[in-house]
């Protein structure tokens, strides 16, 4: 019989059975269907039985770190050798009122590590710190490659969205991910976050992998494992990595919404704040520093974190960056001059008790209904609505005392959210019994100094 | 929070991800998706995640049996209430020489049951019905609906294709599942048959699933699962149907190429032709004739078509159908009016001994060589050349001796299909330890008096 036809179309089939029947890939066949696809050689619907194969039969660790290989690959990398400086990034999964990164980038390059951070937008119930920048009066997140190296160069810190040199792959295979119902396998979570942060021409990067009722990964196990296979993707590709499990059970601080965002992470740059949001941010920073070498272990990265938002040097590295980015550098000091919701209304509890929960889910999702988050990727964003947590897991509250407070441009919009609000808070008569660590646990990188 | 539009589209992908987290779909989400993706309202990248997430999870009884039913209603279905004599079909999984569906339409409807009978083509190693046919002079397989009916009342039984009105749904998900690596599902292959069987009209219907080397399904547990789905998701239907399992580890019968098979069918309606195919043949018409109530129990079913073959009646029966189906009915006792390869060549054994072996999959693709099957869909094939096997399992075969005849048109695949074929047969110093049972064993009906 004459052998089988050598076009790409038959070898994408083969691909799919291997999976399906449980067979672990080779890195060519990998690369070969990513390229393939990619190049727009083989269809959508070939692809998406082989993620579905995928979804449900997994990955093993060589095959996980082929597809983030090929991903990276399918696309520009960032080259930084030139920058003396080690570049560090940090990545979260996501969660609600989680800007970190606001902070950590200004602070990490005051300590004199650069942080080529690529964000995304927010979706669904999680916010995302492009949008949170944008909040800023013209700060502008899509520079170009020459200007993003050269505010890098300038600052040691720039923050832009992805671009479409980097990893297309990756950009299809979620578009297709996203209406096949195979978005859920750490496997693929792991090969689309890492190639594209190991495009920036990283040498380190710290991951924030959220666990809790508000995360991706409501179970700590699953999040645990993510965890591990983006360290483990990583440091086979030869970068040091390291992985928070961080708590998401309620929302991260005290402020929803993208211009109250800006405005709690400048608090934290200016030593204020609240305690999660800096106690975070300060781990997250050690842990930057102590990749990036600027600091002899996590805990000498930590102290220098601190001194440097002390000393200011954290927050004028901020007003570097924004003013760099086109942004209007005196929202660091006069935060009134961001947008600015027309109205306010409070939500306050009908008894008197202690917090036991408040759900970050319905949270995040009354800041979309307000306007400030996306129900599909085509909305837009109003910048100056969201919500102010006056009460937080643990605290007592009496009856009639305000549990938060809604900023609002709809009338209709702030009745759905203050409803969505009032059943997100639980308030018993006890507090809760234990309290939920803030750092879970951290993966990799086990030859650390704290 | 907005409810989630109510669009197709949505409904799709709560679908896969339902059936992608293992959990039972409803009849009117089953429904739903079928009828959406045969309108085109659905995408194939979906459906294709969703087949690849049904091949992975399996289906539950009843979902097997909605999947039947709405792939069934996608199209018309056959009214003949209005014919008398019960309805009753035979369908075959597929395999190497078997042409049993020629002899059984004649021999049912000789008996005074009703064989309205939609048969396939060959693709790959396994013939197909339709290529037969047409392998006898002017015979139309392509009537219309109103030509069928006709057909059927006049003579008992005819025999066609597919239809574009019968079970368009399977149609198109049998085309994505070819390319996706989706066929080999037990419940996927059984509403894609069964939908097909049932839109015929019939009554009752018998199952021929093959078993061994040459099958589809090479286990036996294999092809007794999906015997069991099939005769139940019948059943859940209201209608009445036996499976038999039966053995494929060898061709069924000595000739395998179209022409040839339509001499062998015709032998054994002559009472004549080898063995094991007049065997099969007998069982399963005796079955036939039981659930078509032309015979008390299955054994005097086969005792009545022996004497329908003894007395000419099944033979007249099928010069009667060929006639009016157009073809030539002096076939039938002129086999050199069919198409006849103009050249010969015989493959010898070069040893003494016993066979143990002759592998089906490789006469099978020796015929495909020599033009007697298709590799794809859009092959055509030349009906006049074929193979005839002139020693089977347990026939012992002296050094020299002849094992098959090939019949060809081309010198240069007949020298292949001579290599394939000499590799297809194992000689050994003593007979195979034991015989394979021609019929492994019966399914369903458990009521049936033998």
């Amino acid at each position: 019989m004459s052998p089988p036809p050598a076009c790409l179309n038959f070898r994408a089939i083969d691909v799919i059975r291997k999976k399906r029947d449980g067979s672990e890939l080779s890195r060519s066949e990998i690369e070969s269907l990513v390229n393939a696809y990619t190049r727009g050689d083989i269809p959508d619907y070939q692809v998406s039985a082989w993620l579905m194969a995928v979804v449900l039969r997994g990955m093993t660790r060589a095959e996980t770190a082929a597809l983030t290989d090929a991903m990276l690959r399918s696309g520009e990398q960032l080259d930084l050798s030139s920058l003396p400086a080690k570049k560090v990034d940090k990545h979260s999964t996501g969660g609600v009122g989680d800007k970190t990164s606001l902070v950590l980038a200004p602070l990490a390059a005051a300590a004199g590590v650069a942080v080529p951070m690529i964000s995304g937008r927010g979706l669904g119930h999680t916010g995302g710190t492009l949008d949170k920048l944008e909040a800023i009066p013209g700060f502008n997140v899509n520079l170009s490659a020459g200007q993003f190296r050269s505010v890098l160069e300038t600052c040691g810190c720039a923050m832009i969205g992805q671009t479409a040199e980097i990893a297309p792959a990756d950009r299809k295979l979620y578009a297709l991910r996203d209406v096949t119902g195979t978005v859920e396998s750490p496997y693929l979570i792991c090969a689309s976050i890492m190639s594209k942060k190991l495009a920036e021409g990283i040498d380190a990067l710290v991951l924030d992998v959220k666990t809790g009722s508000g995360a991706f990964m409501k179970h700590e196990k699953d999040a645990a494992f993510l965890a591990e296979l983006m360290v483990e993707t990583g440091e086979r590709m030869g970068k040091k990595v390291v992985a928070l499990i961080t708590d998401m059970d309620q929302p991260l601080g005290n402020k929803i919404g993208n211009a109250l965002e800006v405005i709690e992470a400048v608090e934290v740059l200016h030593g204020e704040g609240p305690q999660d949001l800096r106690e975070l941010c300060l781990e997250l920073a050690g842990w930057m520093l102590y990749l990036g070498e600027a600091a002899d272990s996590v805990n000498a990265g930590k102290n220098r974190g601190q001194e440097l938002i002390a000393s200011g040097r954290a927050l004028q590295k901020f007003r570097q960056m924004v003013e760099l980015q086109g942004g209007e550098p005196g929202v660091v000091d006069h935060p009134d001059r961001l947008p600015r919701a027309p109205d306010l209304t409070t939500t306050a509890s009908t008894k008197s008790g202690f917090v036991t929960s408040v759900q970050c889910e319905r949270v995040g999702t009354a800041c979309v209904i307000l306007g400030g988050g996306r129900e599909r990727k085509e909305d837009s964003v109003d910048p100056a609505v969201g919500i102010v947590l006056h009460k937080k897991v643990g605290d007592s509250v009496a009856a009639g005392e305000p549990l938060a407070t809604i900023h609002y441009n709809h009338e209709t919009r702030a009745a759905r959210a203050k409803q969505l609000l009032e059943a997100s808070y639980t308030i018993s008569d006890s507090p809760p019994p234990e309290r939920r660590p803030l750092i879970h646990g951290v993966i990799g990188n086990s030859g650390e100094k704290n």
